[in-house]
């Protein structure tokens, strides 16, 4: 079952990549403000449903994905068929 | 407007990073395969439609958020009110 983690800095949390990225993108003349950088894990879980597979994506993330600290995350799955 | 960029290695391109993960995941115990790593960039973007903050995206995309040579992205533009 394919799924997709997106892991990002919890709010009020220093983000020294997105500010950096903010700079940045200000000094090559963008208009822009709060800029978070977070990571994107896409992978492939073998789990018989959708239900078994979640639990095991919220695993992986408190296990390795994640800094629950100072990550929040958010798991996406593609329903693909049954 | 509030926009997310995601950004992912292109198939085919080497991704070490997504290696490490999956190796690590397997490790723990985890049945995972295909694992990709990519980034997460959240940020406001000042323009008056929706159009035009894409079009900056864009160009944003190309100078400094991705390397257009192995990564692709997605943008995602949220909608708030007018």
């Amino acid at each position: 079952m394919k799924a997709t983690v997106l892991v990002r800095p919890k709010p009020g949390i220093l983000d020294p990549q997105g500010e950096a990225v903010e700079s940045s993108l200000r000094h090559l003349g963008f208009a822009v403000s709060g800029a978070r950088v977070g990571r994107l894990v896409e992978l492939d879980v073998d789990a018989p449903d959708a239900d078994r597979a979640r639990a095991e994506l919220e695993r992986m993330c408190e296990q390795l994905l994640t800094n629950p600290l100072i990550e929040s995350y958010e798991i996406s799955l593609a329903e693909v068929g049954g």
